[in-house]
């Protein structure tokens, strides 16, 4: 029997995916359920034994050579534990213990779920053919992963290229996570909104104050809503200039919802990255939109299984 | 004729150091010139070219296997090319090609000056041991390097780990690269003194303005030099945090001048770290001092040369 799939987990605050991948990064097989994240930590690893279960009754399954996870973090890849932030009933859950007993022995990777997007956008994406990559998710929270040496970079723990977490303005606003003027605390979703509302901006009719409403008043010339974006786009562009000044990478691939607001976020992060990435190693550095849609996870999660699995048909092509 | 020397050469603004080492690290050949640093390229290049013929006079220059050369920066290690600030008569000056033409067939390795200092403190000095590292030099400028996977990582162009320019401050101080509120800006030598300097410190009889004075006055309790070195100690931390959210490295190593300044510049660089270090994966970073001393750029560019070359025997120990 060849073994030339992978299975792949894609655990989020809102959905637990699955999926077998082929060495072409195509869904063979899918499987989903919500994300009971309110309930106990037992509860959430049951949803996940019931995705993987469906999985396993496949007759494709015979062809898994390895299984890849990619969970929402922070993550301890060396201890096989999660912790997400948006699933309070996992603290320290051994994810990695619960879905070994369920797949035998196949050897089972955990990363970050920036990590498995990276891997995703480096294997089929936006990063393909870049030996060193910086990809990122602007959402509700601010992720990523990197790419060094053309291989994926989990680092020791799966956390790598945590780049919402990395301070760009160290007397700024204190971040949840306890540090001050963290990327996430100036350009997430969230952040765009409430700095446009403390700053006079107010949704429309419908009431919507979501950072995608933010974009279209911005669209329509709002000087406080673009101003809010101008400063999410100065923040990133600080990160993106320190990940390229820190460890050379020549692409910053932006995916998330934030990054559907399309030209409204990319030109000042633009014209702001000119303005921190001086060094003439780093004056090449573009970036660019990811291409990898809600598959991103499972396709990464697949590829991240495979590279840590040494299987060369799913190496990234060079 | 056994090959397990590799010949080594540290090219700064003062001196141009070159060795012959062995896979211990120690220097069994020794060369160096001073840098005619104000003199045009042609005539720093030959006080390069005297450095690498005395050492190819010696006889173990027989047993050399490969050559490395670390140089301030920037370097362009896919070009051979050099462009030390302090250097102005070499701009994208060919000095790989130079050498090689003085060496024949052996391979000839560039990378920046922190990198190799890098090289050298996993081989050899504190960061021994440690998949994971940065190391930096606090002096005139900040500089550093990474050890990521237990390897070095120059960096497709050598410059990798150039920690002193990102900016931690994203509306500071202009800084002469072009960007605002870089950790070099903060937290170089020249800078902790201005800084004393602009709030009110005032040198002794000896006129002696520089930031090793600004650490004496801060062991002796001045408030504004203490409060100085506070300042480059937050910034440092900031970046080291940065770096260790990016890539997860255990270990910060600092050698360099200012770090001569000891517990004044230590202890409130370990505090601010607890400040900006605060995510899971990077809660256990520690900050140590450099142990190699001026010898650190050759031992260091051997490492590298060797690393390039896939000598085992001078791989650093796991």
């Amino acid at each position: 029997m060849q073994t030339d799939l992978s299975a792949a987990l894609d655990i989020g605050g809102t959905k637990i995916a699955g999926a077998l991948v082929d060495a072409q990064g195509r869904l063979v097989v899918r499987a989903a359920r919500p994300t009971p994240a309110d309930q106990d930590g037992a509860t959430v690893m049951r949803a996940v034994a019931e995705v993987v279960r469906e999985l396993a009754a496949a007759p494709e399954w015979a062809r898994v050579a390895a299984v890849g996870i990619g969970s929402a973090g922070p993550v301890d890849a060396g201890a096989g534990t999660v912790s997400p932030v948006n699933i309070p009933g996992w603290r320290g859950f051994p994810l990695v213990a619960g879905v070994r007993a369920l797949v035998g022995e196949l050897p089972v990777t955990l990363v970050g779920d920036g990590v498995a997007m990276t891997a995703a956008e480096h294997w089929q994406g936006a990063a393909r053919g870049h030996d060193n990559a910086l990809c990122m998710v602007v959402s509700t929270g601010v992720g990523g992963g990197l790419v060094l040496d053309g291989r994926l970079h989990p680092g020791p723990s799966g956390n790598a290229g945590h780049i919402g977490h990395i301070s760009v303005d160290l007397d700024g606003d204190p971040c949840p996570c306890g540090a001050r003027g963290c990327v996430e605390r100036i350009a997430s979703g969230p952040n765009i909104a409430r700095r446009a509302l403390a700053n006079g901006w107010r949704p429309g009719p419908d009431g919507d104050a979501s950072a995608a409403a933010v974009a279209a008043a911005a669209r329509a010339g709002d000087p406080v809503a673009l101003r809010s974006f101008e400063r999410a786009g100065q923040a990133l562009a600080a990160g993106i200039a320190a990940t390229a000044t820190l460890v050379e990478i020549d692409i910053a691939v932006i995916g998330g919802g934030v990054a559907g607001a399309g030209d409204v976020l990319f030109d000042p992060l633009r014209t702001a990255l000119r303005d921190y990435a001086t060094l003439s190693f780093v004056s090449g550095l573009t970036v660019v939109p990811a291409q990898m849609g809600t598959d991103a996870g499972v396709v990464g999660a697949a590829a991240a299984a495979a590279q840590r699995s040494r299987l060369d048909a799913f190496t990234p092509a060079p």
